[in-house]
């Protein structure tokens, strides 16, 4: 029985108690450093302990912390959602905050939803998604989410599954040839339109580059073009998860710039407050919300503590910091620096079968044989493994599922704070190499 | 096309823009005052601007505002489950923080049908729940909701449906007499169990006094009782939604405590945190818990800020505060105070039909006859209008749905922090007189 009141991931697991952070680097109550090679859950962007946060923090708690937005608005929340705007290309107009990406997801399909519905087309209400994702844990975005060991236990009660396979051409799930494919994997998406019927369809949500589920996959160029294309050919709205690839983390402003593709609707978070409050948002177009502002005027959703002057008033200072600091370039220069040495090491250690991603969010999957990319028979004690020595060495790593089904991989994403320095880059991959050198001194025992 | 880039409740509609906050007031930019009798929705529970609060978001936020969960504890998040295990009574003991109302309920959904999975009954997945019921707005939530506005663009997705009546006294859902119908409503559970199936059933869920979704509806005495007794007779769990009527707000601690009756999980939200953080929590018996951590180990949900010490240090803070101050017990007094301004009230204005409600949790619903209980024929506009009188008048007013289908009903609730003083709830009366008052000018001109 666990002495804690307090439910962890492994319950009765062993975490060390925090004492402090700052910058990229966190400290316990033992006085021992970790650099945050992860970010947390690739969310704390701007590093911790941050002045400037703190201030507008304290600013705006000293006016109001809390009102409902049925009954006031704030310029914490009216300057946050204009800042949105004009941060995101294109017609990204409107936005709706939540507390967390779950409700994000939830809110896109919910409004991608009345979208059709306010335009005469009810029957609409299907979500496409794809295999390798992660859309959030509540039950509807859950239902969207091709994330395997996360459904699994409440896999009868899901709306719906994916059918789209991902990009994921180091294994390709179609076993096929990256030259010749002609992208099958995208093509897909139009069977499966055609399947299930565009009357019966609202929207198809992705990841731009594949988080959680997959350690960074980054998708062929051209990729998403052709979705894209295949969605207005069916007059299904294009839902992008930028939750975790959101404000700078991959090098640009949002990862869909990479392939000049505007979505129809955005979903932010983690890296939109950089963890400081619970805060996401979905963000629409206008072409999608002028159905509803000439019908209905008035959107079923929302939490309580949505649009909350005091959670607000953190994600503007935080997306002004990204924004002053320019940290979307510096992501895409320290992404290419760390991407550099990380390939150095996949040179000295046989079990670094792919190193994948974009700026700041880099991918590793590990194999047990670099040339058959063989999968390690126990992938799950392999991540957990080399994240604990990662924690012994101070290096918090984040784990990612892999391999076809997600469960035969092993992978890891190395996502540290955007503000990261050269200096600090130089630190973290000495401490990686650390890691992997003991993780290699233990393979001899691992069971075949 | 509304000027704003943030989505508000009723797009385009005009909402004052907030000032400040001191104690159970709020002020909008041009000075105006509001008395807040609403908390907002029914979370403003320690009133606005205190300085306890704001002291201790500066001091956990001076050390770290953010760790994710599954490499790090805090002191912070240790703290508040503890002092949550120790203010709720019997064996309520381990918490599981999530970000709103809508995730503790989807999270105690899980746990539930985990801690049958657990037991090696892995087809106990359905919740049973209640109609006038509002659990949330995220898919797994919604589909537990008897909320049929919130429902209906969706109800064709979602996975089930409510299929006990409330304990709606006032308009008898079963058209019984009180004093004859031997609680037939509470019946209602076991025949729902024994239709369903117990085999299929992992919860039943039901908010102790039934909020936004009809007007804080009490039960009659001995009615949990006979469910919960239900409940253990056919192994099912009992999930409470405390997540408006918890830490307080009724007088109790938990509103369960009304009625002596444990719940087997507990939801918090709202008053969990005053609205001055995004922090909810499912909250489990040392029963529910037991399969899991002598087996699996490990809960399958979570959020990326879950826990974050940041939150956890501001609602520990707020539930010092609310245990310091003895709020709990200023909430049955000045509910009691105000129950009997409010019946006066009642004997003025024919159009007040019912007052019902716990401590600081207080309905009322309006119909056209008095006698005969005729609503409205035009519920929601009788709503809509008396809110915006009160508005004029500097008094908040939270809007509830009532009525058998809850849609024909007119409901308010009057839910002032439970900070208010005497002085404040004659204040709070006089607001509300006039706004009455001009109410009842308007009657005669209302489409009949």
């Amino acid at each position: 029985m666990q002495q804690s009141s307090l439910i962890k991931p492994v319950l009765g697991g062993a975490y060390p108690t925090i004492s402090h952070g700052q910058g990229v680097f966190l400290y316990d109550k033992k006085g021992k450093d970790y650099l945050d090679a992860s970010s947390g859950a690739v969310t704390a962007n701007i590093g911790h302990g941050v002045q400037e946060v703190m201030e507008a923090m304290v600013k705006q708690a000293k006016q109001v912390s809390f009102v409902y937005r049925s009954q006031f608005t704030s310029e914490a929340a009216e300057e946050l959602a204009e800042k949105i705007a004009e941060l995101t290309k294109g017609d990204l107009t409107y936005s709706f905050f939540v507390n967390s990406g779950s409700e994000a997801t939830e809110t896109a399909l919910k409004i991608a939803i009345q979208h059709w519905q306010e335009k005469g087309k009810p029957r609409k209400q299907k979500v496409i998604s794809r295999w390798m994702s992660y859309h959030g844990i509540t039950m509807g975005a859950l239902s969207m989410s091709g994330h395997p060991i996360r459904r699994e236990r409440f896999t009868s009660m899901l709306e719906s599954y994916p059918s789209v396979s991902p990009p994921y051409c180091y294994r390709c799930p179609l076993q096929l040839d990256a030259h010749t494919c002609g992208m099958a994997c995208a093509s897909e998406l139009e069977a499966s339109i055609r399947r299930i019927g565009s009357d019966n369809i609202a929207a198809f949500i992705a990841e731009p580059v594949i988080g959680a589920a997959g350690g960074a996959i980054v998708p062929p160029d051209g990729y998403f073009q052709k979705l894209k294309k295949i969605c207005e050919e069916h007059d299904i709205l294009f839902i992008a998860d930028e939750v975790m690839t959101g404000f700078g983390r991959t090098g640009k402003m949002l990862a869909c710039e990479h392939w000049d593709v505007e979505p129809d609707i955005v979903t932010f978070g983690k890296g939109m407050s950089g963890g400081y409050t619970p805060i996401a948002a979905a963000v629409m177009t206008k072409k999608v919300m002028e159905p509803i502002l000439g019908g209905s005027r008035s959107i079923m959703g929302g939490h309580t503590l949505s649009a909350n002057p005091l959670s607000c008033a953190i994600s503007l200072a935080v997306l002004k910091y990204v924004e002053e600091n320019e940290l979307v370039e510096k992501s895409g220069d320290r992404g290419k620096d760390l991407s550099r040495g990380l390939k150095k090491l996949a040179r000295k250690y046989s079990f670094i079968g792919d190193i994948r991603g974009r700026g700041l969010l880099i991918g590793l999957e590990f194999v047990q044989d670099k040339v058959a990319k063989t999968p390690f028979p126990n992938p799950a004690d392999v991540t957990q493994a080399i994240i604990e020595l990662g924690m012994k060495n101070g290096i918090l790593l984040y784990p990612a599922a892999a391999g076809l089904d997600g469960v035969t991989g092993s992978a890891i994403i190395i996502s540290p704070p955007l503000t990261i320095t050269e200096e600090e880059c130089a630190e973290l991959l000495m401490r990686i190499d650390i890691t992997f050198q003991q993780f290699n001194e233990t393979l001899g025992k691992l069971p075949s």
